[in-house]
């Protein structure tokens, strides 16, 4: 627990600590060019950058390894590949983009025919100008995408196509680093780091994710955190393996993937509600951001692994729009210029009063609860009547004072006010100075109520 | 249970066995000219009609039975009726139209004047050139229908009045099919078979709930169904009175009643919810079919005789345009050209929806439940990764699988996915094909659940 | 329990009681020139007038009595005021307007600077034409209030002011009727009586309270009624605390305010919700009336108190426009004139529809649960047939019958129906006549089910 402490500086640093937007697109600028793909350097590459800032810890699991009903796969190992065509041009060269080589691709030196090639040849007839992201991560052959409008004008002929990867018995890589807090309740901060040059999807995650970890680490917390750093599904799902006894600490999650558009939020709800849910919810509400909240599906990113009927973790999702639904989304569209540092910004600034939120939440039992208490005379309320008015200030106290009665925490006064948090939080600090507040004998902590998941293995 | 085996052929013959809406049609035409009340002759020749193409078992029951609060009216016959003019033309012929007869009417043979006749004469002063439908069934009385141009029209003088009717001993009518599935669990289908020549209101119901039960009794079923045609409120408290044992097997029902006009379907819900409710209203919402959901009330069909306090069981009312909304509604307008063929094939395809729902609902327990498994390598899933689409298939795999823990049902995971319950159960069969999922173990009937219902007696 | 038995004439009786909103109007032009506040001559003469229509105990708290965390202030006493120009000229008097001095104003008697004086002068800028009404119950200071135009007019010099008001130790004074029913459960009615000149708020509470009153103590009650007129906030604390132990006793209680200006009708519900909440609501949704509902929130009139944690009894507020929304609100447009004496008798109608409801609510058992009972024979049901209307009384027959199984009381029927309680409530004394309804056995009240509130001292 010593880090815990050292952990903690005092809250003007805390306030000095909030990383900008650039500081985030800087970062997202230089992990893009990195050709990221579920194992790998790319994924080892990444998570080291991400370790000059914070302490992560990268674990490395063997190929072959068992992983629920699942395999770690080989690693694979990609360092170039180049088309030439029939005239002895080079028309497609993977040092022109990450994205031309079919993610797990196998090598191919050969000499083959155009309608060969095609078949091998993935492009967006919608979107000709667009090189398409794709993978084959589980049938082994060879791709490569390009551009709708290359590939309309290849001429028949002979072409030389060599793609120089290699899959072998490597490992897959995840980063993982866990803040403790005062209590061993635990939060799962959740990002996939596959995607090779694509920047909304999912460098912006990958950014913000970090910068929430960063200033996280910097102050007190009741709660603890668990960042991981996962490739998609199959990261997920190892991580998922390696740590089942440990989910029954964790209460809920949130999966942040695709925040860096101009987009406003879009909430995922997780499969079965509860905290996180109404936190996420209450934050985007309270704060007047433009939001969507679309029900649980089983189908999008990691929050698919985390819901699942043996996990059962309450994991939601924040992105802003929603993958698949922008012309960009899986293309070569989607580079550093479509995300924009103020989205990061806002994105990091929405995850602070997440956690604030979380982290911040408590009962109280009124200490004067029969009708109100004499707040004029405490200095908490305006001594001028009648004018009809009432500051945000005194109306939350007055929330606060009605609903304490040791069963509704502060979160639950918020949501019933329709007050943010922080506003109704500064409230009962006031009341609790004054002595009209105490905290609630045993307080039950409301996020880990009725937590009933974990391993059904 | 032999009829059960007997019963089954196979796919195909399911398939080829559909029946079409000019079937239905024609039947239709040939119930039309009977003139049908709550006793009589008229009912009796339209069961054997039905018995024609289905095993329908038919009851009769005296005049004079006790029935809970009511007792069997005297049966009615009814052979012909004129009323000839003060110039000797007959001016209004039975032979003409079964609705210018008031249900139940004493005998009169008679000469009035022309103030008397018009106290028996029920005309409609807004739809001037129409028949009304009008019963007297438990006030004694004479009584003629004719359309308010033709009273309008009389002149002053004597009026010679027959009605060559009579009240006996005799008994009312009903049928009834019963079609034993592999439970006992029993489902209701009720349409009332009292209306003289009335199309829509009430010859659709009888011809959709013939064609269903013909279907349905050539294919396998989990669950039993009890098909009843009868006597509106008499007929339907006559069939109770004799069931009241038999209702505790019972899980639901459906009144189907007024299903052949041009109109979209309206559900009318039980009065206290449950399987049939949502199974009717997840079939509408699912097909895309324009459709009205409306609060159940205590009054309208037999319904209400179902939903009452002594009895209990959760019956529901499909059909289209509701009855007393639409202009022909008890009119001679409600003739064969205002049932379309078109309305009556749709709403028996959504009865077998229906019936497909809570007939094909099972319950499985995935078997890969920590995470998702890996459907790709069972060719249940595609393998080129990053397109952004997920196909409907895939999608309702996904949602059996996280939600297939032995407490949620297909039918439930249907009505949470907003999948068609065809889909879901298509994706089941080929997951458990694939050894991920198994039933399961108590497959507790989702149907029955919660059921209280049956005699206060 | 004399005093029942005295207020029961017949119903023609009551019938002819009814209060009309002319005279309710009058009563408040003879109420508004009494300057009121928290405590004084204005409440004791308010509620002296009151005392001539119905017997109210009035009573005295003295000043300095402890009352929760509050305690009973200093009695104010103000016989005059005035300021006079450099001119010599009297340009504010009190005696033009009770506004003119701020509630619980110092006396002085100075000359003063026009700085200082502008320092104690209230006025509302964007009201220019408009005394405000404003106090300072709680800090001690000198005050006055004039239009804005006024202010604004004073030349530089000498004032002299004079407020001749006094500050001692005297005592609070409230008003109390208790109108014993048949059984002891008890509602609240309160309404505030401290606002001095002001006509919506607050005598339009005052005068539709009383005449509520007057018309209640003539009828047989089943419940008890408290009526309390009190000021606002120490009032109704003051009345709490001497009534602690009574409070297990009430079930719900309404707060009565500002129900004369031509606004609809606002009902803010109780924090808790339950029976109040669900009868005026549903009297307002069945009566047609415009209307809107507003949550709770710890902030308005006494609700504020009567919900607070320690109290816990759900009371609601009626109002028309809700406080501090309309430009009249606490000014000297807030005058007779604003009030209109059909909201005041149209308010009447609505809180006598409120008490009909909660007062004739009963439960009963349904005879003849099996199906429909024959109403026909017993003259509730038309006799003839197929018209495809029905009459609201037979919907309500039915209604009733359907679902009176002892478990739901009448007003839930209404409440399901959609049908006004005194429509569902006729139907059930002609079925109980027609002997198709019982007394439900342990006809559980449902107003008081669930109540938990009281003293947590």
């Amino acid at each position: 627990m010593i880090s815990t402490v050292i952990d903690q500086p005092n809250a003007e640093a805390v306030a000095d600590s909030r990383i900008r937007g650039d500081e985030m697109h800087s970062l997202l600028r230089r992990l893009y060019p990195i050709c990221r793909s579920i194992t790998g350097d790319g994924v080892r590459d990444t998570l080291r950058i991400l370790a000059e800032r914070i302490p992560l810890r990268i674990h490395e699991v063997p190929s072959g390894t068992p992983v629920f009903d699942w395999t770690v796969p080989p690693e694979w190992s990609i360092r170039g590949a180049t088309v030439v065509g029939p005239a002895g041009k080079v028309i497609l060269d993977f040092a022109d983009s990450t994205l031309h080589v079919m993610g797990y691709s196998e090598p191919i030196d050969a000499r083959v025919p155009l309608d060969v090639l095609r078949a091998h040849l993935h492009s967006i007839e919608s979107q000709p100008d667009l090189i398409p992201y794709r993978t084959s991560f589980y049938r082994r052959t060879w791709g490569l995408c390009a551009s709708h409008r290359l590939v309309e004008s290849l001429e028949p002929g002979e072409y030389d196509v060599r793609i120089d990867s290699s899959l072998f018995d490597g490992s897959l890589t995840y980063g993982e680093l866990r803040l403790p807090g005062d209590t061993s309740e635990e939060i799962l901060i959740s990002t996939h780091v596959c995607h090779p040059s694509l920047a909304n999807d999912n460098l912006s995650g990958i950014v913000v994710v970090a910068a929430l970890a960063e200033e996280l680490r910097r102050r007190r917390r009741r709660l603890s955190y668990r960042f991981v750093f996962v490739p998609s599904t199959i990261g997920a799902l190892t991580w998922l393996s390696r740590n089942v006894d440990a989910l029954r600490g964790f209460s809920s999650g949130l999966v942040i993937a695709g925040v860096g558009d101009a987009g406003g939020h879009t909430y995922k709800r997780s499969r079965d509600g509860g905290r996180m849910d109404r936190t996420v919810i209450h934050a985007l509400q309270t704060s007047g951001r433009s939001h969507a909240v679309v029900d649980f599906v089983p189908w999008g990113y990691d929050e698919r692994q985390y819901n699942s009927p043996g996990i059962g973790l309450p994991v939601g999702l924040l992105s802003r729009t929603p993958h698949g639904t922008y012309p960009e989304y899986h293309t070569s569209a989607d580079d550093p210029d479509f995300v924009q540092p103020s989205s990061l910004e806002d994105t990091l600034a929405l995850c602070r009063t997440i956690i604030d939120t979380l982290d911040g939440d408590r009962t109280y039992v009124n200490r004067s609860p029969m009708g109100e208490p004499q707040l004029g005379r405490r200095g908490l309320y305006a001594l001028l009547g009648g004018t009809g008015d009432i500051a945000t200030a005194e109306l939350a106290s007055l929330w606060v004072l009605n609903l304490s009665d040791g069963e509704h925490s502060l979160f639950d006064i918020a949501e019933r006010a329709g007050l943010p948090f922080a506003v109704i939080s500064a409230a009962a600090d006031a009341l609790e100075s004054a002595e009209l507040l105490s905290p609630a004998a045993s307080p039950s902590s409301t996020v880990t109520a009725g937590v009933t998941h974990g391993s059904q293995a």
